[in-house]
């Protein structure tokens, strides 16, 4: 359920980032039972982590806090739009509905985008499609037999 | 450029995972200029991050080993067709070419789900898709203005 003060708190960390060389205006908290459980802000460039996005910070600081990898029922609110990386890391977490202030067009038609990484809606776009459909990333398949049995060798071990 | 040791050393990651509890059979290795530049395994359950998969752990390792978040003419190895997080953060972070051993079809039919997280054909569906086309995942804009405003703030700051 939308509390406004926790979207005050994403926008609150995204502004720290004023403050903080190398990190970028983006902040995200994640609520779970009415308490903020997880914060995170983009220090990318900080901490050499191409991952390290609000939303994904705030994603690893609540499974830390909590002592697990599933925030079920656990809502997540950013400063903006989240990244491919960021959405699909808070679906795979469990996180039931985010809320976020700057859409990705916004965001990426006032700030000037690095060198890397591409912009977010070719990303985007990227991500959806079969590896073998992409223009970005261009993968080959090598050695599957020895690596499926593996996958078999570690679910026999388990049983 | 494609070379069969480094493919043998993420399988080898992976099978890892045998011997160490809360570990996942899935490894990865970042090459450049025919080095091992960062090495990989999930364990998400073990460091309680849902992100902790074999990629992106390899290429934060790769990022911090290299101190830079452009990975630009590096390649990945990983023993299993990566999933959307680690597509996307392969991406961005300007991974030239993967390989892979396993497809996501084929890890799906051998290795038993998780309660968390939902499948990863699923996932990437749902990742390709704008914020307001997705079933997973519901978002909601709010306070857009002050996102905004911060975002100027931030750019005007650093002119």
């Amino acid at each position: 359920m939308y509390d406004e003060k926790f979207m005050r708190r994403a926008i609150e960390l995204a502004a720290s980032a004023l403050d903080i060389p190398g990190a970028r205006p983006y902040g995200a908290v994640v609520v779970k039972d009415g308490k903020v459980v997880g914060e995170g802000l983009n220090e990318s460039a900080k901490k050499f982590d191409p991952t390290s996005h609000g939303e994904v910070e705030a994603v690893r600081d609540a499974c830390r806090n909590l002592k697990t990898t599933d925030l079920s029922g656990a809502e997540l609110y950013t400063s903006c739009e989240p990244c491919s990386v960021c959405v699909a890391a808070m679906i795979m977490a469990g996180i039931s509905r985010m809320y976020y202030g700057a859409s990705l067009q916004q965001s990426a038609r006032i700030v000037p985008p690095p060198k890397m990484p591409p912009p977010a809606l070719l990303v985007r776009e990227q991500v959806g499609q079969p590896a073998d459909s992409r223009s970005m990333l261009p993968a080959e398949v090598k050695l599957g037999d020895e690596a499926i049995a593996l996958l078999r060798q570690w679910v026999e071990k388990r049983k």
